[in-house]
């Protein structure tokens, strides 16, 4: 039997990741190659495709594959898509709205060798929760899973089954949108007041802790360029004793148990993965998340698993490839 | 060929709802026959399984049917259900943990013609939520459906791709006990507090009038007998101009809003569909509702119709028998 393969691709505003993975049926998706291109945003993104295209076709040469080895490729953008398969717009990449799994195949596929693979296309954010369900479910057979990605923003995804749910619009998972700041007098990117994201992103706490924090402080922990204050510099001063830092984590992990109380109530997961860069603050943010979520959650969701996301920057092409194997 | 029926069954603390449907392809569920028997809770509820089976044995030997005209049966109950079967607790009822499917089986069985049935258990509120799946579906393909229901509590149910959600312990669509009341200093019935029930229940808006309005006005508002106000009455004040009325509803309407922008935010669905008691008061709760929407939602899932519930006390049945046949 030839040697399965398939392709992960993540798409980003910067870089292009992508990993090739065996595809056996006893052991899974196993990673052979990782490797990423700079993200071409020239010309609204016209090029990024055809690049992805010819970077796939010539890692499987350099590998010695054929293209009848290569079984699928899944590809997360950062954007909501619809259909496995239109993205709506990407505001990052220059796209507005696009068919990429057509434009990919297009690409792949002027010899029509490439024409049997399977192309799967779906929001970052969700083929990040996929990847993080690969990993947890080879501990246990889990049927439900939930991310928040605590970055720049706030993201999430939801896989129920080993399936993402993507929702109507492609707008499944947006827990950084949810309401939960009531007094909020400054606008989310978003255009609304009061979303999730102005208190739980990096940039978020970094805003939280300007209005709380004298400056001297803050420029005591930002050693002395506060316009340069990062979240992982609130998270230090935590760990050396400050408790003006420990008020401000306390009080984003507050609204983030609100908004994953709200979430549990309404899927009642088994497991809710915490990732992003905030989420390299490790234990000291999970606990304290979970606290707060034993005081605010249902008393039927309470057994959720709150865990540290496994993968982090690789999370991207392992769900991206599992969507490329399993459709 | 055999005219195929099924038997949708709601089990209330009060009476349980009984609906006999024919199941043809072509035309789908057509309710025969409806009836109900009152609960019988002696005994912790040990006869009311029973009862059930006793009742439909008469109703299909009075139709002239025989058990192998019977395809299925689907029964809702007031508790959270796992495994399309087993029932946690049904406090209403008496029950603690049970295999209703199990013991269904076997108080229909003796004699074996009833062995060949599928019977399928579910969450009440989640089989309201496939009942009305089930009707605007003859409308338009919807894929996904959310069902909130303002009644003496705040309960729910989520329909995908017409498959009821029941999350790890049954406890998906509970969305009554979402925590957005972040300054109550009462109780919920769940034990902690600030839950949506606990303002925008029939309960719920009875007890913010009473926080909100002076007692003459309520005294008014319920015929001089404030101890009985009710929300329609709450309803009928504002019908006839009261603002304290309006500021009331308009209160509530602005949490369930807020609850309902985080349920999109969690599983983007196509529609709402509002039930419960409360939802009697038609579309001037829908229409606050909207408008509150529409200030809080995220942009990606704005275009989610929001929509009164159409079957109201049969939802039930027709939900339960929709399980039965679809397994």
């Amino acid at each position: 039997m030839a040697l399965k393969v398939c392709v992960g691709v993540d798409v980003g505003g910067t870089s292009i990741k992508f990993g090739l993975f065996t595809n056996n049926q006893d052991s899974g998706l196993q990673l052979l190659d990782k490797w990423e291109i700079p993200t071409n945003t020239s010309d609204a993104g016209s090029h990024i495709i055809e690049e992805i295209a010819s970077s796939i076709k010539a890692k499987i040469a350099d590998n010695k594959l054929l293209p009848e080895n290569l079984d699928g490729i899944g590809v997360g953008v950062p954007g909501p898509v619809v259909d496995r398969s239109i993205v709506r717009s990407c505001v990052n990449l220059g796209w507005g709205m696009l068919d990429v799994r057509k434009a990919l195949r297009e690409a792949l596929g002027e010899t029509g060798e490439f024409a049997h693979i399977n192309i799967v296309v779906e929001n970052d954010a969700n083929v990040a929760a996929l990847g993080e369900y690969t990993i947890v479910s080879t501990r246990k057979a889990y049927r439900s899973l939930v991310m928040m990605t605590l970055g720049t923003g706030v993201g999430g995804g939801i896989v129920i089954d080993g399936q993402i749910m993507s929702g109507m619009n492609g707008a499944a998972g947006e827990f950084g949108h949810m309401p939960v700041l009531y007094d909020e007098t400054e606008y989310c990117n978003c255009g609304k007041k009061g979303c999730l994201e102005q208190i739980a992103s990096a940039t978020g706490m970094v805003r939280l802790a300007g209005r709380r924090v004298p400056k001297d402080t803050i420029d005591r922990w930002s050693a002395g360029d506060s316009k340069q204050l990062t979240a992982k510099d609130i998270f230090d001063a935590m760990a050396n004793g400050d408790s003006q830092a420990e008020a401000v984590v306390d009080e984003a992990c507050s609204y983030i148990a609100t908004a994953l109380a709200n979430i549990t109530c309404v899927i009642n997961p088994e497991v809710i993965v915490i990732g992003g860069g905030v989420s390299r603050a490790g234990n000291v943010l999970i606990d304290r998340i979970k606290k707060y979520y034993n005081e605010k959650a249902f008393s039927g969701c309470k057994d959720v698993e709150i865990i540290l996301a496994e993968l982090l920057n690789d999370a991207g092409i392992y769900g991206a490839a599992t969507m490329g194997v399993t459709g």
